[in-house]
């Protein structure tokens, strides 16, 4: 396996082949072509193949793919044969709903600890247990939580993830809107939400919508 | 201009040189190299000039980039060189905290209108006006509104999602975790926050941290 090469859209492809397998298995589908694959997904049958073939050898000749072997394929790949417990810090408006978030657990994230520091109050789902934001090193390393959430007020962000990477987090998803930057070894995902409205303003513009 | 062939990693990159040449304005500086542009954004100079050269020429050789004429170029070229009036649909957790993000406005977004079914109790930030759902194709006709936010419930979004695209809606930003589908014409991007999380298990699954 070719490591650290692997483009991010090709990821983030893998990520939607796992929810159209995980459609085709629920219609009780057992073998696609990758061109019924694409078109579910929107995406090129070469393109598949091409993305695939990072991790080796997938699919039959003539046959196509075993619906069932490529989803725990590419769970496989991608870390995702276990539960990933994940921690959230910043309980405010865009935490609490990200505590609610049905996507998480459909994909096999667990949020079981959520940091805050305003601990009364919130409402906090069941299996998701609240602590004060002082504790954060102590539980993330007791637990050995290697994912976190950010969504702590901006200004507070880069702190917060210095804190996380120390406590043992090896990957952060960050929501703040403020580009966080960590040491090797700690792999940031900023999700900038006005970053996704100016690529909808740009194909608007393509268009002539204005 | 080539139209529609412009890949969307590319455009999400122009976001990108976007927020660097902005804080290089911040930060008074008037030229810029590909070289230092591509080191402040992580993205390799070679790439830097390849996705702008989608939209023509810029920059002088052996001088660089003007700072501020490429930030009002790319902006002209996405379509930034104006305020976008967006509306959000279901203001429950995750919408209150969209309507509150920073974020938005920092990238030249203005959320006036939100919808929800509820109109009682609800904390809705100044400059922004709430309405019942049932008002909603008139209210964005009247005001010729063309971007909108789904952060309602999963099994409305599809129902929400064309009920927009009636009223005259071109782009949509859907948070709800389930894909839309709507016919050409409307462009919407599914942001979707499990998937995020994937793709930081791959690349942890990746470097051996389990």
């Amino acid at each position: 396996m070719r490591r650290f090469k692997i483009p991010e859209v090709t990821v983030g492809r893998l990520s939607l082949y796992l929810r159209c397998l995980n459609e085709l298995e629920e219609e009780g589908i057992e073998v696609v072509s990758s061109l019924d694959l694409g078109r579910r997904c929107g995406v090129n049958p070469a393109q598949i193949r091409k993305d695939l073939a990072y991790f080796g050898e997938f699919g039959t000749r003539g046959v196509g793919y075993y619906v069932k072997e490529l989803k725990e394929d590419i769970k496989r790949v991608m870390g995702l044969n276990k539960i990933w417990e994940v921690a959230l810090v910043g309980v405010g408006n865009l935490g609490t709903a990200l505590l609610r978030y049905r996507g998480f657990q459909q994909h096999g994230f667990k949020l079981s600890v959520a940091f805050d520091i305003q601990t009364e109050g919130k409402e906090i789902p069941e299996g998701c247990q609240l602590y004060h934001a002082s504790e954060m090193e102590r539980v993330i390393k007791e637990r050995g939580i290697k994912l976190a959430i950010i969504s702590v007020h901006y200004s507070q962000a880069q702190e917060v993830a210095e804190r996380l990477a120390r406590a043992g987090v090896k990957g952060i998803l960050n929501f703040a809107p403020v580009r966080i930057r960590l040491p090797r070894g700690v792999v940031v995902r900023n999700v900038d939400m006005g970053t996704e409205l100016e690529i909808l303003t740009f194909y608007l513009t393509m268009k002539g919508t204005r």
